[in-house]
Parts: structure tokens; C-alpha cells; sequence
């Protein structure tokens, strides 16, 4: 049924998709109800196969019976769920129409409608992941790793609570999300990679391939391994709910990275900060009154969009409770989990984009690095001095920061005349010095660590996606 | 643009839609991004009126631009957005570009993006809550009382943990929801009543239109009036959020009384009890395997939807939060906040449907209501024993019912040679024997009560719908 | 039984009691578990003494129980609980204990254990919120309404996206609390005002009561009226959960408000905008390590508590759902509720303690105001010229401010030498040429804004608090 | 500071500290106050310690540094903390003024307090994990595999949506928690396992160890290596807070398992299906009104609890979030965590208990099972008759067993006088034959499944608990 796209209640369907085609196009072959119905077809498909090559049924039914599958539309078996009011039943209905009677029985046969949509979901999560996802998010570690070590000695001032801390630079600081979303990458391939499938019947005893098999269990992985996927060691109706559970614990808490990112992004975006800039396209607007305005607004949005999907995961943690063999209450809420899915490509695709286009404003950078770094001496020279002895170190060089401030005076020009700084002064290292003198050299290992963790996790892209580097 | 509907992303807009037409077609008029411009077109017409009666532009400009806002449609927009990449700016070119040189300037004049969108936000809510929302909750409140007030003298048992308890009526048990059910009606009405609108300008100083006026707090009270609406006491560039929390606290909680209803009407229908069921359709199937079986799938749907929908209240709550004059993290995730109100009317949609075939098994409730009652008596005979003097009837009577258990006997027949028993018999009223010996007799105020609950009810629909019945 | 503090589990229990004396011991009285028990005792008492009063017991029963309530301590309940392993049951036993043969069986009559349970919270949240959340909240109102009076002429540059946007003043920004702190107090006082007492007996239909009076309800509202209660209008077994859930609503809305002031005000004291500071005591520090830093902890330490809070009205949100008449699955979820109101007193204290030495920067806030406000012209440049005919005037003003930025120059020198500038510059009144020329000029009608907020809010507390002002 | 129990705010300080006294008494030198000093403690030692050993300073200022971090306690340090409103820089303080003028300078060298405190945490939840949790979890997966074991022939008729659908044996339904559970302990020992400590200074850069060390990252090591800890990868102040997500996660999904558990057990004690139950203890009592009630109230408690501490994981996917090198709203809101931990500890060790008294009442068992199973016989009937070439299998069973609903007769005393079915039924298998003839003999691979699980399970627990069974 063709329907406007404007007239569809979810913003996913008209104004995101609007914002996304391509990317939308390609996640609406993987997940929308119309791929759902296809990979449905897929595992019936699968599961006549392995019946006729247990010799249950004749090849040739098999295979009368995967061109049935490759027949039926998603409108067919929605016409028929109208009467049926059952969506596999409808589904099976439809092979079933379209294959000889000799055929019919051996639609569907031993299996139940949790097998077909429990496996089917589980392939279409897995691909997804492999086709879409992965690819995106390996984009963006791409930028991040090249744009970190373009930068590893561009020297940033540290920021704790929103105030001045002590300097890093500004590679070492995008290394930060180099390292955590490859984190999340890894914990996603691992839970995507143990999805698993089932066929194993009403109540998950194989009550019903038992009838055929004396080791239906060994059917189960038969028919699983034609899709590529391993069997639940253990199901009721459902596969039980830990696995995807685990794969949305990793999208979400993939999504909460790049939240922080986001949020990161825009603070140094601040009119007083100004650290970088989202580049503007000609024509663009910031405001419908205000023509001055440039707003981060792709960083806003990816905010945006991880308070609507983050807090759905309580849904999947609600779906952990099924009764006895299984409710039916995990079925209309286990639809919007692809959304999920969705909502995360959709933000990973708009920072990839925009982060293309970042630019580093060096200037307010170095700005900011000289005010905060003034104050900054404090942490190595209180560290020095009790180094070198003096019992009360950090009380001493406290008290010189609030002179310092009441006086409006730099740190350094008031050591120079205080007594008691003269007592240790002499017992410093050279190095110790001028890393007083001088906060660009008091960065620790800043530009060191940043190459570690991109180099690391360079290599472990190869890993986590072999053949698709 | 067409798009064929099983492509869509969310199932609101595939799967649900389809089991749905006539109600979703009716929100999507209310609620889609069609919806949402039309609704900013509104305003911006509006605005430009309040303008002209003003004197600041000519009433022809005003006829203008409202015939202009008559033919914009969101794919211009769309369209148009793609350049400025700001969708109100987009709005206005589109309004700009079908009226006169003359009018072109007082188009948007003294607005912010946000005076229109939070505007037409407050309108859409309070349109669908008026023409959809509150008329299917009055349906299934009338069923509810209906049925309630038919079945206010069956008996049938009570049940706490679980387990039996003492006697009610089944008419009783449905007017804790008339009661529960119509409280959130009264919370929802309350909460779209005060929805505000909003033309504050850019951080909500009335900045511009103080240029025009004196008293721009008038003028917006004049554009609002128009559409029915009040303004806020306070903005910043948006309306205070905590309205549209408000008004979702609503529609969750609405949610929650459903979600309980559906739990208690499934397990009423569970096979061991089977009080109530739902009637079956020719042709409708209840399992792809078990040909059987009869599930209560529409009200474990409801619960699932409850699943779906109560978290995203979260992003609500986290929306209350906004820097300064206004950050757009917010922006994405009031999108989604239209589906709440979807998925609440679905429900309500749902129940209204199943309700209406909903059947009362007697046999089944008189069958438990005698296994239940018989052990029931214990907590009539422990008061009536403890009002006549019994020091321990508590104890008594426990020790009582273990002896019943451990016997397989009727606690009643127990009583008769019980000597403590006999020291306390005569005491007891006329009354109070015939309730220990007809459990049937022990139903409290449950008939009156219930009357009590429905005709409230029924007087209160009338107002929280003037004109509406 | 004595225990080391800080071998207490929660952090409300160890730190933030430590951190909060005063306030967290008189917490303790109102929600503790020995508060909770002195409650169900004060509702033992009002049972009896209503049932005394209906002449079912002899008046000296009745001061014979009130006098036992008097006496029983929790650590008696707690002991007699270990064998009865029930809490109301053992309480009922200790008061039983301690009174005659004669007025044992009178204590409890009638009630079941959920009637003096969710009447005892009924209670407790009532007095709690009256004799503490209300006044520590009508502090922090105070302070706002006081320090935005004093501010409401200081200019203060809006932010929007967190980007410089058009000038306000400080005292209108703070009025945005004041106004939305205010709506909810009075969203908070309504709530707790609705809370409702119980005496329904075990299922809600009076079973126990009606064996002594045909009217128990009136019976119901007898005892509740001793205890300045009013009935709910529908009981199961325990009263409908809505009521607390509107109330927790009430809280945590109120917890989000005070996290977007905490959000604000910590923003502002980032090092590079640094318009306000929150005074630092002598010998207090800001880093272990960094003695210069100066860390907006309190305003971080609300947000972090909201982070806390916030999310546990999920939990009243599944206690909607009790099956039947009532499963006991709320039982001890809704014994953490207390902690909610902790949790957000301790807040409303923090803030009216850190607030009452907040200083603000005025030369900050006037460099600031500065910076922005040439740019901020934009606004009112582009509305005038609309206004006066310039028939594309945002798109040209926008193009000057992209001039502006590339050539770093102000976009007023730009204006002079503009040629189409030129031929709209007479078309503007004085007034609105001073408001281009004079940034101080464009703050729309923020001081007048602040006063009526203000002033409405002042008039609306007494309303809230009668005799508590 | 010694503070009578139940004057304390949290449930989990007064009740149910009272209901667990010796697990929460354990669980308190973990997680309480005075561990996390004691922790903490621990960390300032092995950095001295490490200090020494890279000859920094001599080995006796280790030792009196060690001495002194085991003198000090936490009231010490909260009293120094009222002065330096700063709660490391009290601790560390407290560690110097118990030392030597020469050791002084040596405490807390070169670290910042988020390098105590989140190594501290580390350790915390291990310890806690490893002596705790896992053994616990241990002790309920050993009863879930006896009693699976046990049962694993008894016959249960299996339910799905609450309906009788087909038989498993209850071994088999008891199988599945045995998995599911299991699951979860490997990955909670997993996330335990991940959990880095880190000390890397105030923006992790390690600028104060690069004064002393070239290698400041060894040096990190070295000092955790002493606490049986790995480095994070990466860290600014803070620790990435993912790897406390994923512990927190583990905890949360383990507590749903128990929540389902819980929920499977008390409706299999509801009064009409009875198949289990709670033994009652002598003095026990089930209502303060019905002295007939025996509640199930230990699985509602557990179902309760995880309602409680659930919804708390939102708390930390929003603690992923933290600005720049760190800002402090992470930190009351991780003071709260332990609170999780203890919450699942109290529900696995009621668990264990209250499952060591449960009864199975293997008569109700078997009438529910003969009950359904009569109407269960459909499954393989629809099965075998489409295996032998019945085109249309489902529907002809479906028409009958209407039939036999509707005329209350058994399914199988139709299929003798059904002419269809007369067809078919030479056809058959002998073995096919009888289980339509006894659905006992329907219980798929039951038995099996269940021995493998338990089996499989019972290794892997000596795997994950090397050393502890």
C-alpha cells in the first residue's frame, strides 16, 4: 500500500527519513516490516531444506516450495492475517496456496511461529549490523584516529567541572572517544555475533520435531546453519530474551558515547569557547530571526535523539519477563526494537558528515590554553615542592592561587619574590623548571597515549570487521 | 512523496497502521508531519491577522498570506529546506514566495521559530486529545460502567497475591477501573486545558515585538486567542516543559491503568480460571502449531504497548532540562512524543473492540467463587468471634483453617464440634451466622459501592466532554 | 538497635545524613522506619477510637489502645515480626499486649493491614511536605524572587544553543525559576493534598465493616477525619495508585527544574564566561591535586542527585499494575519512595545554602553582554527593515553578518557604508535606530517580565502555605 | 557516629538490613562507608608503596605510609572534610598527620583523587562480587540443577500466553532458569573481571607521574598490580565509564532472570493451578485479616525489589555522560550503585532460602497436566496428519477441537468417529499412534534437554569460581 510519506506518524518515516534517504533505503531492506516478512520467508525456506534432506519430504518439494517463499508478498499475508488474525499461520497460508497439495503439508511442518520469527529477527539484526552499522561506525573511528593524531601535540587546555584544569592536547582528547566507542564496537560485534536461532517447537521441548527426529536438536542446528546462525543452548516458545537484550545493552551504551561527544562538541562550540566550528553551507539558517546565528545544532540533535532511543532499552529490560513457557507481552514492544537500531545508524551517518566538515579554530584553542594554563602551574609546582620536601605543599601553592586571584597576578611573577619559595627553588631539576615556567611542557604523555590508542584500535578495526576493511 | 507502507521503519507506520486504518488515518490528520506544517501555517496566519488588526500591515496583506498558508504544502518545504537547512525559515520562504512584494515582509514578523512550532505543538495535543483521545476513553469507560453496573450482584472471588482471598462481585472488580480509568481522564483533560502557546520571541523577552508594541504580551495574547489558546506566564525561547510533561505524566499513566486492566482480564482468562474470555472469530487462528489454542492476545498487546511506551516518559523528563534561554536537545525527541499519544489510542482503540465480545464464563466464576468462599469465612468468623469477646480469634481461626487444610475438610464443618466454637456461637447476631454459613452474604458494600462509583462517572463524562456525548 | 553510621548501605544513610544533619534528623522523624511505625499506631489508635465512638467498644477501650500505641516501639514490632513473620500482625500483637482481656479484640477491627499501612504513608507524606519540602522550597523561591528583582535591569546576553543570541537581563533569567519552580509547588501541594486514607477492608468491599454498620464508608470517613484525611473515592486492597504517582510526579518534575538551574548556573561559571562564582570557604578545596581550581561542586552534586532520582519514578510507574485486588509486588518498591523525598529536600537545602553566597561577575556578565550584543543587532535589524519594506531583509542581513565575520569588523561600521542600507535607514523611527545603535536598548520587556513573575509568585506562596509564610 | 537503626532513611538500612543481618553485615564491610575508606586507603598505600620500589622515596616512608592509611578511620576523615569540603584531600590529610615530616610530602603523590577513588571502586565491587554475589548465585544455580534434575521426568503441562499448550516435564521448565541464570553469572563474572583501576592523574595525560617517571604508565601498573588490578586503556579523570555500565548491566539483567523466576513461581502458586508452594513456619502469618491466607509473598518481594532497582541502570547510561576531561555529576549518582549490588544479593539469598522449603504438589501437577493435555493432543495430531499428506491438517483439527469445546467432549473420543480421519489414521506410526493416545508420551526431548543444561551448567560453575566450590 503506497501512503504518503508526510502522512506517517513517525518521525523516522517522514522527517528522518527525509534527512536520510539513502541510508534509510538501505535500513528499510533490513528492517522494515517488508524485510521482516522476507526473512520470515527465508527461514521457511531454510527449514523445508533440511526436512527434504532428512529425507522427509522429496527434494523436488523443497524446492517448489523456496519459490513459493521467493512468490510471497507482505500484502498477500497481510490480506490473509486479516481472517486468520494470526501472522504466521497467514504467512504459512500463503506458501501453502502456492504450492501443490503433495507440498502443502510439510509447510511449516514441526515448526512453531516463535521459531520462524525468533530466527528470522536474529538474521535481520545480524546483517544490519554487518552491512550498516559496523561500516558506519568504522567511518567514524576513521575520522576520529585521523583527526586525533593530526592533532596530538595541538595543545588544548583540560577541562574539569567546566573550569581550567591542567593541559592535554587536542588529539589526546578525541583519542578519548577513539577508545570508548571502539570499546562499544567490540562489545556490538560480540553481541550481534552470539544472536541466536531456534526451532525448537510450542514450549522449546521439540515436542513436535520429536515425532520425526530422535535428535531434533542436531534439525535445529541443520536448518540454522543453511542461515548461518548457531542454536539457543536453551528455549522456551522464545529464545530467551538475555541475547537481545545484551545486543541493545550495546547499542544504547554505543549511542551514549557519541551523546557525550555531542555534547563535548557543542560546549567547545560555545560563543566564549569557540574551540571549533561546524561548517555552514551556503543558503543555510540558524535562525528564522536571528541572522547572526550559527547553532551546532547536528551535535544538539544527536543528543536529542539518544534521550528518545536510550531510555527504550528499559523496555527490553521489561521484556525479560515472559510467564511459563511464554506470554505474548514481549511481541508489539519487540517491533520497536529496530527502531533502536535506526535511530543509532541515523546519528553515527549525521556525525560522520558533519565531523567532515569540523574545523578547528587554533586561534581560540591557544587563547584558551594561555589563561588556563597560567593557573594550571599550580598542580606540577605544588607536585615539585613536595617533592623536593616542603611538608605542606599544596597548602602553600593554594594560598599563592588566591593571592594570585586577589591580586590580579600571574602565579609565576609571584613566586618570583615569595621567601619561601627561594628555600626549594635550587633543589628542582632543570626539566622541573621549565615545566614551571613553561605549562606547553607540562602535557604528561598526552601525544604518546594518543598514538597508542589509535594505533591499537587501527589495527582492531581489521579484527572486529575481517573482509570489510 | 508515495512510499509503500511495509517499508516504513516503525511498526506504527506498517504493521499497526494496517490493523488500525481508520483510527490512524484520523491521528495522522492530527499528529504527521502533514499535520504539524499545517498547524504552523495556522499559526503563521494567525500571527499576520493579529498583526493587521494591529494596524502594522494592511488587512490585505493578512488575506494574503492566509491564502498563502493555504497552499503551502510540507513537500515545498521539504524542499525548500534541503537549501536553508532550518525548517521554519523554510516555512516562511515557502509563504514568502505566494504573496506580494508588499506582503512578503510581515510574514513571521516578530516571531521565532519556536513562537510557531511550540504553538502548533499545544494545538495539535489539544485537537487529538478532544477528537480522538477523550471519545475512545469515554467508550471504554461507558463499557466499563455498562458492564460493571450489569454484573454489580456476581459474585466472583477476591483475589490478593494471587491467591483467594474474601468475596466481591465481578461488577465491583470493573468499577476500580471506571474509578481509576476515569481519574486519568480527569488528569488528562486537566493537562490539555493548559497547554499554553507562545510569541515571546527569540529568548523570550518579547525582544522584537517590543519593537512594534507597548505591550507585546497583549499582542501575543491576541494571536493566541485566535486559536484558542492561552499564553504561557513565562517563556524562554520555548514554552516552560514542564506543560507537555505534564500531559504525558497523563497519557502514561492513562497507560499504566491499561496495562493493569489487560493483566488481571488475561489472567482471568487463564485456562485454570477461564472467568472471562474473549470470543473467537471464524477463520481466526491462535497458534501456527497448536490448533487449540484461544490466547488473550489483545489484552497481552496492550500490556506490550505499555512496555513500549511508559520509558519514553523518560525523555520527558530529561527534555526538562535546557540551557539557558534554550539548547535544541530537545528537538528530536518532542518528534517522538506524538507516538505516545498513537499508542495510548490504539490501545484504547483495542480494548474498546475486544471488550465489546468480551464473554463472562459464570459457570467458571461461580466454580471458584464456592472453592474460594469456603476458606473465605475464616475472616468473618475470626472478626465476628473477636467482636464477641474472643481474646485470640486470629490465632483461633488460623489454626482453624490449618487443621481444614490438613484434613481436606470444609473450615464450616469444623466449627460444629469445635467446643471453643461453642462458647462464642450463641453470642454472634442472627445476621452474622447466616454470613458465616453463606459466603455469598459476605460481599460487604460491593453492589452499592459499585452503583456508587458508575453513576459518578457517568455524571462526570458529561463534563469533562461538553458537547461531546 | 545502634549502629555505626557509616557502616549504614546507602549514602543517604552515611554521607548525605553527615553532610545534612539537622535536615536528615528531621527527615528521619516523618519517613523513617520508626516514623513509619508511629504512624500505623496513630492510625491503630483512630480506628479504635472511632469504633469507640459508634458505641462498638466502651470509651476506656479506646484510651486503653491509644495508650498502648503510645508505648509500642519498633524494636517490639521488629521482634514480634521475626515469629509472625508479618509486619502489621506483630504490631497488632504489641498493642494487644499491652491492653486488657477486654480490649484486645477491638484492636484492629475491621481493618486489614493495607488500610493502616497506606494510610500511615498517606500521613507521613502530608506532614513531611508541609513541615519540610515547602518551606526549605519556599526558601529557594525567596532567594530567586530576591535576587531576580535586584537583577532585573543588569543586561545579560542571552544563549541559545549555547551560542550568543539576543540580549536579556540577568533577573529575567532567574525569573524563568521562579516561574517554573512556582507551577510546580503548587503542582507538588495539590498532589499531597489528594492523598487519600483507606479503610476498606481486605478487597476493598468493606467485607469486615459491613458485618457492624450499614454504612461503612461513613465509618471510613469517621477514622480518616480524626487524622485530617478524606477517603479514597475506589479501594482493592490497597488504595489506587494514582494518587502516589501523581505525587512522585510532583517530586521528580520539581528535581528536574532545580537540575536545569544547577546545569545553568554551572555553565555560567565555566572559566571562559565566568559570570557567576559560588563563594569559597577558608580552608575549603577544589582538587586533591590542583590547588588552583575552583569547582561548581554543588550545582554538580544536584544534577548528580537528579541523575539518581529521576529515574525511580519508573518504578511508581510499574506499581500501577497489582493484579486483581492487589498483588504484593508494590510492597517493597514503595518503601523506597521516602528516599525520593529525601533525596530532593536535600537538594532544595544545598541550593538555599550555596545560593544564598552566589555572587555574581558583573564585569564578566558586562563583557559578555558585549561581545554578544554586537552581533545580537542582527535581530533588530532585520525585523526593522522588514517592517519598513526591504522585501528580503533576514537574507540580507545575513550576508552583512557573514561579511562581518570574515572581515572581522562590526557589523554596525558595516551598516554605514552599506548602498541599500542607505535606502531604508530614514524609513526607521528614532527609537528603533537607537536600538540598533545601543545593544542595552533591545531587552524587549525582560524587567517588567521579571516583575510580574515575580510579584505573582510572592502573592501565590502565602496561598500555597497559609500560616506557614 | 553510632544512630539507632530504624531511625535510618533507606529500606535497605533498617528493614531489610534487619531481614539480612548476616549477609548484610558482609555485605557492609564491602560497600559501606567505612569500606570504601578502607579501600581507599588501601590504594594511597600501594602508591607509596610503588613509589618506594622505584626508589622516589625511601622504603620506611612506605612503611610508615602504610601504617598510617591503617590508623586512620573514616570519622577522622569526615571531620577533616568539614573543613576542606574536599573528601580525598581530607583522607589524604588524615594519612599525613600521622607520618613523619620526611614521609609527608610522599602521600598522594603524583595522583588525583578520581585515581583513589575509582581504583578504590574497582576493588570494591570485585571483592564483593567474587566473596558475595557469585557464591550466592552459586548456591541458587545448585538447588535450580538438583531440582531440575529431580523433575525432570514429571510431567507439567506447558502454558503459553497463560493457556495450557503443550507438555514439557517441570525439570525441564526448572531448566530454563538453570541457562538463563547461568548466562548471566558468566557474564557478570566477565564485566567483574574487566573492571580497570586507573591512576593517571587529573586529566589522565599522567602529567604529574611525567615529572617523576618516563614511564608513568608502567608505573600505573605497578600500582595496581598490587591491588590485583589492569590499567583502563584510556582514562581522563574518570575511568571510561563503560566498564561499570557493563558490570551494572550484568547485575540488572541477572536481577530480571530472578524477576521472571519469581513471577513463573507465584502464579504456579495461584489457588486454582497450586502445582507449588511456600511452606509455611509455625507462628507465621499470611494477613492481618484472613487468618485463612498463605501468600507467596517471598517471589512477590524479589519481583518488587527488581522493580526498585531496575529502572536505577537509566542512573548510569546517563552517567556515560561527562563533559571534557570530566565533570562532576557522575558523583553522587555512583555513590548509589552499591545499593544494586545489595539489592540483588538480598533477592538471591531469600531465593535460596525460600526455595530450599518449596514443595511441588505433584497431585495438582498432574489433574492440570491430564486437563491439558487432552486438548494438547491437537499439536501432533495436526502434525502427523499433514506428515502423511492431510493437505489441509491444521484447519481439520482446529474444526475439531471447536467441536469438542463446544459439545464438552474429549478430542480424542471424536477422532474415532470421524470419517476424515479414518483416512489417515492407517497411516500412522505405531509410535505416532500413541502419543495421540497418551500425551505423556509427548514430551519431546524433555528429559534430555534437561540433563544437558544441568549438566553443562554444573561444569561451567567450577570454571567460573575457580577455587571456590
Amino acid at each position: 500500500m503506497e501512503r504518503d510519506m508526510f502522512a506517517s506518524l513517525s518521525p523516522l518515516d517522514h522527517r528522518y527519513w527525509e534527512a536520510n534517504q539513502d541510508l534509510f533505503t538501505e535500513l528499510s531492506s533490513y528492517l522494515s516490516e517488508n524485510a521482516y516478512t522476507k526473512y520470515q520467508l527465508k527461514v521457511e525456506a531454510a527449514l523445508v531444506r533440511a526436512l527434504a534432506e532428512r529425507g522427509v519430504c522429496p527434494s523436488q518439494v523443497a524446492e517448489e516450495v523456496e519459490g513459493a517463499c521467493a512468490a510471497v508478498q507482505p500484502n498477500d499475508v497481510y490480506a490473509e492475517e486479516r481472517i486468520t488474525r494470526h501472522n504466521i499461520r497467514a504467512l504459512v497460508n500463503q506458501i501453502r496456496e502456492r504450492v501443490s497439495d503433495e507440498a502443502k503439508p510439510f509447510v511449516h511442518l514441526t515448526a512453531t511461529s516463535a521459531d520462524i520469527m525468533d530466527t528470522a529477527r536474529a538474521l535481520q539484526y545480524k546483517d544490519v549490523t554487518d552491512a550498516v552499522l559496523l561500516p558506519l561506525l568504522k567511518k567514524l573511528m576513521q575520522w576520529l584516529i585521523q583527526m586525533a593524531t593530526a592533532h596530538k601535540h595541538t595543545p588544548q587546555i583540560g577541562r574539569t567541572h567546566g573550569q581550567h584544569a591542567v593541559p592535554i592536547t587536542f588529539g589526546f582528547y578525541l583519542s578519548e572517544y577513539v577508545s570508548r566507542l571502539g570499546g562499544r564496537v567490540a562489545q556490538l560485534a560480540r553481541a550481534r555475533e552470539r544472536l541466536p536461532g531456534k526451532l525448537a517447537g510450542a514450549v522449546g521441548a521439540y515436542n513436535a520435531g520429536a515425532l520425526f527426529f530422535p535428535d531434533p536438536e542436531v534439525f535445529e542446528s541443520e536448518v540454522l546453519a543453511q542461515l548461518g546462525l548457531r542454536p539457543a543452548p536453551y528455549s522456551t516458545q522464545v529464545v530467551e530474551p538475555e541475547y537481545l537484550l545484551d545486543f541493545v545493552h550495546a547499542l544504547v551504551s554505543t549511542f551514549g558515547v557519541l551523546a557525550n561527544f555531542s555534547d563535548d562538541i557543542r560546549h567547545l562550540q560555545r560563543s566564549e569557547i569557540g574551540e571549533v566550528g561546524e561548517a555552514f553551507e551556503p543558503g543555510q539558517v540558524g535562525s528564522s530571526t536571528m541572522p547572526h546565528k550559527r547553532n551546532p545544532w547536528n551535535f544538539e540533535h544527536v543528543k536529542s535523539m539518544w534521550k528518545e532511543f536510550m531510555p527504550r532499552i528499559t523496555t527490553v529490560y521489561l521484556d525479560q519477563i515472559s510467564e511459563h513457557q511464554r506470554d505474548l507481552t514481549n511481541s508489539a514492544s519487540s517491533r520497536f526494537v529496530p527502531e533502536i537500531v535506526v535511530g543509532l545508524a541515523a546519528c553515527v551517518n549525521r556525525l560522520v558528515k558533519v565531523c567532515g566538515r569540523l574545523s578547528v579554530d587554533s586561534e581560540n584553542m591557544a587563547r584558551n590554553f594561555t589563561v588556563g594554563a597560567k593557573r594550571a602551574v599550580a598542580e606540577p609546582l605544588y607536585i615539585v615542592l613536595a617533592a623536593v620536601g616542603h611538608p605542606d605543599a599544596h597548602e602553600f601553592v593554594k594560598q599563592l592561587t588566591l593571592q594570585a586571584d586577589a591580586t590580579n597576578q600571574d602565579l609565576l611573577s609571584l613566586l618570583e619574590d615569595n621567601p619561601e619559595m627561594r628555600l626549594y627553588w635550587d633543589k628542582l631539576s632543570d626539566t622541573q623548571k621549565e615545566v614551571i615556567a613553561d605549562p606547553t611542557r607540562y602535557l604528561g604523555i598526552a601525544a604518546r597515549k594518543t598514538e597508542q590508542v589509535c594505533q591499537y584500535w587501527q589495527a582492531a578495526l581489521a579484527d572486529v570487521w575481517p573482509g570489510k576493511s
